[in-house]
């Protein structure tokens, strides 16, 4: 295991890899929390075609696109720590540490009807998948209403 | 379903989702990549320290991130196509087109292996897990030397 700071430092997001792991710095976070909402996006937009009915129910695509949206809704919110209010590119509001409970509260939600849409998705249910897909993006569309610069 | 479009604007990733889904532009080919990537390096980079036996083995948190990693792992390799070799902040070498069948090779070699130590991790079996994250990393590194910039 003689390389594996050698190794670490090229992984590359966590380059101060060296004794015990450093705390993430900022940008790191805000890096973070994109990424998440990134896939996220990526993900559950490809989808809206099939809950429209434009396109065929693919129990398979479907699946593997509703658990990766499930899996992502778990991991940005520990990302918002106090001091990156104001990072880089952010499109977080004020509202994301004033009103912390209700942004929180929000994210559990996202992450628990993503877990249905999936459940629903890997079950092959096409009508509750169509009707709990606009659930997911309503709640989506609820956090970024109060909490995402337009 | 009426607000099915409006909500699919606010999720932002794809915002041009009317009725089918337009291909992703090259741009969100990159975000979609280097989301992935960071991800990666943000689960897989505190784990170092157990392997290298400076923190302990957390069999909860050592399972979690490395499934993590591993579905990490399975996402980045079909978001280069022809026509993002260089579009924004790219780190890929221009021998991920060249020399693409290496380069796909490397990514199939990187989710067995994340595979083996998510298993590992998942088994409780911490002198496995110490190694395989060192053949997870070494994986990590054999594809950055060759097809990432410094």
């Amino acid at each position: 295991m003689k390389n594996l700071t050698k190794i670490v430092l090229a992984v590359g997001a966590f380059a101060v890899a060296g004794t015990a792991m450093a705390q993430p710095k900022p940008e790191q976070y805000v890096k973070h929390r994109q990424s998440a909402f990134a896939l996220m996006g990526w993900y559950f937009g490809p989808m809206a075609g099939v809950a429209k009915g434009e396109k065929p129910f693919n129990k398979e695509e479907v699946t593997k696109a509703s658990a990766l949206v499930a899996t992502m809704a778990k991991l940005p919110y520990d990302s918002f720590p106090v001091g990156t209010e104001t990072i880089g590119n952010t499109r977080a509001l004020p509202t994301v540490w004033s009103d912390n409970g209700k942004f929180r509260e929000l994210g559990n939600k996202l992450s628990v009807e993503a877990d249905k849409l999936a459940a629903l998705a890997a079950a092959g249910d096409e009508a509750g998948f169509k009707k709990q897909f606009g659930v997911v993006g309503g709640t989506c569309k609820a956090c970024h209403d109060d909490f995402q610069k337009k």
